[in-house]
C-alpha cells in the first residue's frame, strides 16, 4: 500500500489535452505532484501543454511505480498487458463500466484480475477517484485542480470512500468550507483486488494518520477487517451504507455488492469498538472531532451539561436519552459550588442552567466556575456545553482553562455554539485548535459526545 | 391576542439608561417601533437619552394598549395593580423569578394572576422574550437591537418558542445566517394566563402566518390544541421537548412544566397531521421548506430518487427507510425514457444514478429529462434531487423546469446540494425563490421530503 500513496514516478494512461475532461484534470495533479517522473500516455498525442506524451508505457524511459489508468473499459486489459510487461506493480484504475455494469463489465474485471495475478501486480478500482497524499502533496485523482491547490490541510484524519463521484464531491464539500485536517483520501471503487481491509492495515500502522473514517457499501473480509479494527490503537468510524432493504438494492446496482446482514454486522462493529454512523456528514463531523479531542476518549457516558438557556437543557436531555448517554448525578458538593454563582432563588441540578448566573455577572466567571466543578466531579465522565455567541464584542469564555480542565481530568469537552455567525465561528477556532471541539446543533454535538465517551 | 401583536401604545415598566442591560434594548426596541406612542416607565429617571421617563404607569398621559414589565419580580404586583388602575388590558411580564424559582415565586405567581383576573387582564409570561410582528416592525422584545435591524425578513413562518433565551438566542442565530421570511415570533414562558392554545387561535386566522413552528414544554390544554391543530387548514410544526426521563427532569427545573405520557402525546400528534420534530434545527429546516414549497404538499410518500452519485444514492436509500418513506417503483416507460440520456452499459433504476449520464453530456440535459421523466409517473408522490456544486461556473440545472414541474404535478421536490460553498449558495437562492427548498445534508432534505408527505 505504501507504493500506492507514495510513489516517487507515476505514469497516466488516458492523459487528455481536452480540458474540461477528468483526464486532463489527473493529467495537471500528477504534473503538479511529480513533474518530471510523471509520463503522460496518449497514442494519439506527441504533447500536452510542453509536456512530452509517450504512445504506450513501454517507450517511457523510466522504472513506474504507479500507473493511473483513465481509458475506457474495454481498452483497460490491453493497458494492464503492457504495464505487466513494463514491470509496473501497482496500477490505479479510475474508470467505469466494470463489474457495475453487468455481465460485460464482470468478464472485463476477470481478464483485468487474471493479467494481475499472472503479473504480481495489484489493481486498485475500477470505477474510483483514486487517492490523495495529503501531508506529501501527491494527488493521483481526477478532482479538479482549483479544488484542492492551495486548500489541503494536513491532518490526522484518513478518509476511504467505496464510491468515486461521492468522495470527489464530498471533498469539494469539505475543503470549500472549513479547514479540515486530512492525511490520506481514497475511494476504491468496486474493490476488484485492493479493497477495506488492505487500506485498514496501512492506515492502522501510517504514522500520518490518527483516525480513519471509511465509507463502505459492503465488507468483503468481515473477520480480517474486524480483528484489525479490534487491534486497532486509533479511533475508527464506519458510515456501512447498504444495510436497508432500498440501501441494499441501490448499492448492487452501484458498486455491485451484495447485501450482508446488518444487525450481525452492527454487533461485530460495537464489539471490536468501530464507531458506526448512517450519513456523510456525522461521518466527518465525528471523525474529525475524534481528531480534535485527542487524547480525551473515555468509556463511560455520565455527561454533564452546562447550557445558556433552559430551554436547550431540556433539548439536551431528550438528545442524550435518544442517544443511550448518561445525565450525570453531580455530588453535593458540585452543586454547592455552582450555587455560588447563582441567584439566591436558583437551585443548581443538571442541566445546569447558566443564564440567570449570566445575566447577573456575565458569562466568563459562571462558565469557569461551573465548568472547574462538574470537571472535578467523579461521577461526571465527559461535559457539553453550550456557548451563545453575542452580536458584540465582549469577553466571553476562559478557552485556555477550558482546554487545561480537558487534558488534566482526561475528560472530553464538547461545545456547542449558538448565536451571532461570525462570533461564532470565532469561538469555534478558538476551541478547536485547544483540542475542544465545536459542532453547531445539538444533535450533532451529543453524537460528538457519545464517539467519545464509548467504550472501545 | 391581535392587541398584544399589533398594539398602538405601549409602556415598559422598568426602562433602564445603564447601556447593556436588557431592560435598555427593550427601551430601544420599544422606542424604534412606536416612537412617540412609547411610554418609558422608571421612577428614579426623568429622562432616558431625550426620551420623557414616567414615574409610575397612572402618570401617562394616554391610554396603554400593552404594557411590557422588565423589573425584578417581587415587584410585579404593585406595577400589575398600578397597570389595573390605569386600565391596561394586555401585560407582558419578561422577568424572570416566578414558578420556575419554586413556592416563594409560586405564591408571587398567584398574586399576579390573581389582580389580572379581577381587572379583566390578559397576562403574558413571565420569564419571557416578549414578542415580535416583523410584517409590522413591532419588537416587544429585550433583543438586542443590532440583531434585528435591518434583518428581519418578512414571510410566512410563525415561530412560538417556550423558552425565553432559547428564543432570543436561536433567532440571532437564525438572523445572522440565512434570510428567513418571518410573521410572528413569540416566546411565552411560564405561561401563567397566555399559553399555545391562545397563540394557535390567534396564528391559525392570522393572515401574515403561513406555517406555524412550536417549541413546547409542556402542553396544558391538549384536547383544545389538538381540535385547533386538527382543523388548521395551516401546516403546524412542534417541537416537543422533555418528552424522556432525562428532558422531563431539565424542564422541571426550567419553566416549572411537568411530564406528560409521550406516547399519547405522539399519537395525538399524529392523529392531528402535526409534524413532530426533535431538534431546533430540524424545526427550523421543516417549516422554512413547508413555507418554500407552499402547495405542494402531498399525503403519499413513493419517492423518485435523482443522483450526482451511486454512493449517495445508497445512503438516501438507507435514508428514506428510516425515516418509514417509499422507494418508488419507476414504470417502464418512465426508466426507458431515463435511458435514452445514460451511457449504453447503463441499465435505469430507482434511485437514478446520473453521473455516468453528466459524465457524458454535462449535468443539464440529463437533470432535465430524468426530472421530467420520473414526475410525470404516476407511481411517483415526490422527488429527492442530490445536485452537485462545482467549482467552476458552467451551466448547471434549469432551474425554471423544476419549478414548472412541481407546479404542474402538485408534486414536491427537495433538492439536497453539495458541492463547492458558493456555487452551492448560488444554487439554494435560485431554487429556493421558485418554491423548492434546498437542505445541505442527506438527511435534513429527506426529513424535510417526509414533511411534505405526510399524511394530514
Amino acid at each position: 500500500m505504501q507504493l500506492f500513496f507514495d510513489p516517487e514516478t507515476v505514469a497516466e494512461i488516458g492523459a487528455t489535452d481536452q480540458l474540461m475532461r477528468p483526464g486532463h484534470h489527473l493529467f495537471q495533479n500528477l504534473l503538479t505532484s511529480f513533474g518530471e517522473r510523471f509520463y503522460p500516455i496518449n497514442p494519439r498525442l506527441s504533447k500536452i501543454g510542453s509536456k512530452t506524451c509517450y504512445p504506450n508505457i513501454l517507450e517511457v524511459p523510466a522504472e513506474i511505480d504507479v500507473a493511473v489508468v483513465f481509458i475506457p473499459a474495454a481498452a483497460v486489459p490491453d493497458a494492464l498487458e503492457q504495464c505487466a510487461k513494463k514491470g509496473v506493480r501497482r496500477v490505479i484504475i479510475e474508470s467505469g463500466g466494470f463489474a457495475e455494469v453487468g455481465g460485460k463489465g464482470r468478464r472485463l474485471t476477470e481478464r483485468c484480475l487474471a493479467i494481475a495475478r499472472e503479473a504480481g501486480m495489484r489493481l486498485w478500482g475500477p470505477n474510483c477517484m483514486g487517492l490523495l497524499n495529503v501531508p506529501r502533496k501527491k494527488i493521483l485523482s481526477f478532482m479538479i485542480p482549483m479544488m484542492w491547490q492551495d486548500r489541503l490541510v494536513t491532518g490526522p484524519v484518513s478518509l476511504v470512500v467505496q464510491s468515486g463521484m461521492l468522495s470527489a464531491g464530498f471533498l469539494i464539500h469539505i475543503l470549500s468550507r472549513t479547514p479540515f485536517g486530512l492525511a490520506k483520501v481514497c475511494s476504491i471503487g468496486n474493490k476488484v483486488d485492493v479493497d477495506e481491509v488492505d487500506l485498514l492495515e496501512y492506515l492502522v500502522q501510517d504514522p500520518d494518520t490518527g483516525v480513519i473514517a471509511m465509507y463502505l457499501e459492503s465488507l468483503s473480509k468481515g473477520r480480517r477487517f474486524f480483528e484489525l479494527a479490534r487491534a486497532a490503537k486509533k479511533s475508527l468510524v464506519v458510515l456501512k451504507a447498504g444495510r436497508s432493504a432500498y440501501g441494499a438494492l441501490a448499492a448492487r446496482s452501484h458498486t455491485a455488492a451484495l447485501a450482508q446482514d446488518d444487525r450481525v454486522l452492527d454487533a461485530a462493529f460495537r464489539q471490536a469498538g468501530v464507531i458506526r454512523v448512517h450519513d456523510l456528514f456525522e461521518m466527518m463531523d465525528v471523525a474529525r472531532s475524534l481528531a480534535v479531542a485527542a487524547g480525551t476518549r473515555t468509556p463511560r457516558s455520565r455527561v454533564a451539561v452546562l447550557t445558556f438557556s433552559g430551554g436547550a437543557g431540556v433539548v439536551c436531555g431528550d438528545g442524550l436519552f435518544d442517544l443511550g448517554l448518561e445525565l450525570a448525578e453531580l455530588e453535593e458538593a458540585t452543586l454547592a459550588k455552582i450555587k455560588t454563582v447563582f441567584p439566591d432563588w436558583m437551585e443548581a441540578s443538571n442541566p445546569v442552567d447558566l443564564y440567570p448566573a449570566v445575566e447577573k455577572s456575565g458569562p466568563t466567571e459562571p462558565y469557569r466556575l461551573a465548568l472547574e466543578a462538574v470537571m472535578a466531579d467523579p461521577g461526571v465522565d465527559a461535559v457539553f456545553v453550550h456557548l451563545f455567541a453575542p452580536p458584540i464584542k465582549m469577553p466571553l469564555f476562559d478557552y485556555e482553562q477550558m482546554a487545561a480542565l480537558a487534558r488534566r481530568h482526561h475528560k472530553p469537552i464538547v461545545a456547542w455554539v449558538m448565536g451571532h455567525g461570525d462570533t461564532a465561528q470565532d469561538i469555534a477556532r478558538e476551541l478547536e485548535r485547544r483540542g475542544i471541539p465545536v459542532l453547531d446543533e445539538i444533535r450533532k454535538g451529543l453524537r460528538v459526545l457519545a464517539a467519545l465517551t464509548a467504550r472501545r
